[in-house]
């Protein structure tokens, strides 16, 4: 990183020394944008992402494209990133230096993911059977058998699988959710094979003592922090903090949206995902290491926020815009 | 609070079991808004304010009208108060139980607060040379100087005294602050007989671990949780994170502004205090006491946006807006 942007470094012996940013912008922030973006300028997001460090960036979406319009163009884009992914393929880190994930629903979208060369997906349960049927458009255990074989037939095939679990903290038609409902879906999904699990607060409600309860829920049916990565949303303003809490807890992979993608500033409701800059702020202060140069991150949300022709959510990239200068 | 609109509770025996909100929104939020407020609106919003529970409201400052012309008509909205403070004198509670302090500079701002029936003030001092020399037009040395004689003219008449210390975690042409300066400061001040400090990151670029560096500092020259408050702009979006680690760390008195007033979601960089909700949803869910109603002061927040005409940077606010609604 570059020294004068950054907060000096006052090292957090309670957080771990290194995390690693699972960053979902091209995916969970751009299926929420209300424009279409053209998939050259996706594919440009991903590529000047990689650039700036971040070497897990979940990409699009292989959902069926009348569900999610945003994202209809997900061949497109992944092809277009051919010559990245070729390019990384043969340097010394090779595959695990890049890791491109797509989410996929069910295995007609696994098998255009696989068509197109995916190495890593994800799937996407709910802690809920409220949500799971409004998102999923059935129940909670239908959609874990839905996601069943995609599970063991992506494994199968050497991919990598992340399951993502929404409504761990809450849900807007049922309330509080019962920690026993997300340690049991979590179960669930590694006994099929997923290799992470993402804990959502899609609707942004957790704090900071939720965080610990629930990893301590958790871990006491014997799913670590090794095996989790948390995944916050903004909404009321709590992101940032359960995040470093859950750092604190020994979790080590968190999801982050470049430039705050998918939460409009002019929204009533603002329900973005945590700002990957933000995260990045706290996390070079607490001296922890994320490969992540924030001058380029932050140039690159300036330049996708023009492209939506809006500011970006991000505090910090709204703070050092002026302060970063794209090169020429 | 209302169970309705709260967090579900999960403790943390780490934080304080009851906080004490500086609600800084009438002085602080409203000097830095563009617009000028009417007196009546002010007394309004303080009057609200504290009918959401906040027992501590700072309500104006007492500065050179020219030199901050938003809040120009102090003697006005302090005359308005009158009621409010007689009905508070008469009270159970009495005095204790609200507490309207006002900011001073100097001498000829406490006789124009004392003159108004002020009980508490506050001086505004700085832990950098510059941030001194641009905000005050003096020295650090001549500013502490100036206020050791308003300090204990204050203190002789029974007056309660806070200091703000701005630019504790970094000052934006000094770069990094050392701790020991702050500590200096602070040092100053309680000598000159200030019964509170509040440290501010005037600027926004503190992370968690600096906030403890911080005040372990100062707890090693015999300056303690108790004689502290913390005072954070979210700038950087690290407020809350902040504002947390600081209640670990076992202070219990909180600065933030209702609806976080002075904050502009427009403005190319935001530069809000912590806002009041987002704080409260935060300790709510952590079974941290507050005293406050969150309806009443989403209600608040709400209605003084529709005064400035732009909506809220609280992100709570927008969350619940649409879930409060004025009583008739």
């Amino acid at each position: 990183m570059d020294g004068e942007l950054l907060p000096p470094v006052h090292p957090r012996p309670d957080l771990p020394g290194r995390v690693r940013i699972w960053e979902v912008g091209p995916r969970d922030g751009l299926q929420n944008e209300p424009s279409i973006v053209p998939a050259e300028v996706k594919a440009e997001l991903v590529t000047r992402l990689v650039g700036a460090g971040l070497s897990t960036v979940e990409t699009t979406s292989f959902v069926n494209p009348s569900w999610v319009p945003q994202l209809a163009d997900a061949e497109e884009v992944f092809t277009l990133l051919a010559p990245l992914r070729a390019a990384h393929e043969a340097s010394a880190s090779g595959h695990a230096g890049l890791r491109l994930p797509v989410l996929v629903p069910n295995l007609p979208g696994l098998e255009r993911a696989r068509s197109c060369g995916v190495r890593d997906v994800a799937v996407f349960a709910s802690a809920t059977e409220t949500f799971a049927r409004k998102n999923l458009n059935r129940s909670r255990e239908d959609a874990l058998e839905m996601f069943a074989p995609v599970v063991a037939e992506a494994r199968a095939d050497g991919i990598g699988v992340r399951a993502y679990v929404s409504m761990c903290f809450g849900d807007p038609w049922e309330g509080a959710v019962p920690e026993s409902d997300v340690v049991a879906v979590c179960e669930r999904l590694l006994e099929m094979g997923a290799e992470e699990l993402s804990l959502g607060d899609t609707i942004g409600v957790a704090t900071t003592g939720q965080v610990v309860d629930l990893l301590d829920a958790l871990a006491r049916a014997g799913i670590g922090a090794a095996q989790l990565a948390v995944h916050f949303h903004d909404t009321y303003g709590q992101a940032l903090a359960n995040t470093l809490t859950a750092l604190s807890c020994g979790i080590t992979t968190v999801d982050s949206s470049a430039g705050g993608l998918g939460g409009c500033p002019f929204a009533k409701s603002a329900t973005g995902n945590l700002a990957t800059e933000d995260l990045c702020w706290a996390l070079a202060g607490a001296g922890v290491e994320t490969g992540v140069d924030l001058r380029r991150l932050v140039e690159t949300s300036v330049w996708m926020a023009d492209r939506l022709a809006r500011p970006s959510p991000s505090r910090v990239v709204r703070a050092l815009a002026a302060k970063t200068k794209e090169s020429p």
